[in-house]
């Protein structure tokens, strides 16, 4: 892991870039920490250029409340390589969609499940990194989509302890049986109203999912429309679960 | 409005009953406060003396946030008089549930019916009496069930601004077309286990329901498991829209 850039934003907040091999991250800390403090990995569709404004938003957020946050670029996406088997599955998906079409499970299949099977390591091994910095304690929660992503790491990385999922269609059938293994925590936001989105599945992945306790917040709007009361609530998530 | 007896409890918070009429009440006021302020109306569903452990509880939580709360047994529960018509309805509906039944529309339309239509104007007439109290001020919440008077309330009662529901079964239809005509912001919560709650009905109910501001809140567990963070959550809900 190796630091490209640093910038202090609002509130003393530290954000640095880094690299991890080839696979670009950002971090940020908050300014006040003098222990060491739990960190929250931000989840995210793919484009951290795209998404940064967003992501930003959502850090100083959780540094308001005393966690780090990071996150790191997905495979094929931003920066990276792009994927040919990846680029001809998303065009599929794109054209069935532009079509009216219903979207193969076999589409869905071969766009998320590479994606996940590739991305689930490379975030265990940020983790890896970001656990070895001093000034990042644990425990480690997970926050945003893509929610396959998040429903994997929630299975296999024992050291997540929590996680805020968005729920989000092109969930393929592979990942509902792994949604069943999951047990940690979950808060699992969904847009009531989201065109790109389809609600009886993201009601069926809430009710797969095997955690004990689950809480489902839906609300009003598409699916960038989450309301700002929701970033209040996902702190107070994090806090009841890794402090 | 006439005060019968009065206590204080935790945190200097004063328990008043009263009855209003030949209807008994609790109402409970922060200790702590000098202006007047936002009154949360506690709803259950019948039976105060049974409710009281619950509805303390609530009402402490809604002291500790500055608000007021109060409440108002139902017409033909804890000591008021018994209605035959409401007797012999709730009679029909136990036997259909315990012979494993479908409840008729029309067994739930002579249950809740006349019970709303009863209940609502006296739980108006007892916001008038408390907004004339000098240590009320304002704003008005509502929370609780039962879900359909919640309804019904929301529609007529202009001086609620916001309600906290909770998601009950045996909802007549007549009460889904009101809830199509509800504006002011909500709060839903269901128990995704509740073995008495029908949760399809509960999800059709909360999309129903036309305000432009309305949040699902759905946790694990049956009808009395709510988790004691939503208690946080439904403070946090009246912040936003009753100070």
């Amino acid at each position: 892991m190796r630091f490209t850039s640093e910038q202090r934003l609002d509130d003393g907040v530290l954000e640095r870039e880094f690299t991890l091999g080839e696979i670009p991250g950002i971090m940020w800390t908050p300014g006040s920490a003098s222990a060491p403090v739990p960190l929250i990995l931000l989840g995210h569709p793919g484009g951290l250029r795209t998404m940064y404004p967003r992501l930003v938003a959502r850090a100083l957020h959780c540094a308001a409340q005393g966690f780090a946050a990071a996150t790191i670029e997905l495979p094929g996406s931003g920066d990276r390589p792009r994927s040919a088997v990846a680029e001809q599955a998303r065009a599929d998906l794109q054209g069935a969609v532009r079509a009216g079409r219903p979207v193969d499970d076999e589409i869905v299949d071969r766009l998320v499940l590479p994606l996940v099977d590739t991305a689930a390591p490379e975030w265990r091994a940020a983790l890896d990194a970001l656990l070895a910095l001093p000034e990042i304690g644990g425990p480690v929660g997970y926050a945003g989509g893509v929610i396959s992503i998040g429903i994997r790491l929630a299975v296999v990385e024992p050291r997540i302890s929590a996680a805020l999922l968005f729920a989000g269609s092109f969930v393929p059938r592979a990942l509902f049986d792994e949604a069943r293994q999951v047990t940690i925590p979950l808060l699992v936001l969904l847009q009531w109203d989201d065109e790109g989105n389809d609600r009886q599945q993201a009601l069926d992945l809430f009710d797969a999912f095997g955690s004990e306790e689950k809480t489902l917040h839906a609300n009003m709007g598409g699916h960038t429309g989450v309301p700002r009361f929701e970033g209040d609530a996902g702190n107070q998530f994090f806090v009841r679960h890794l402090t």
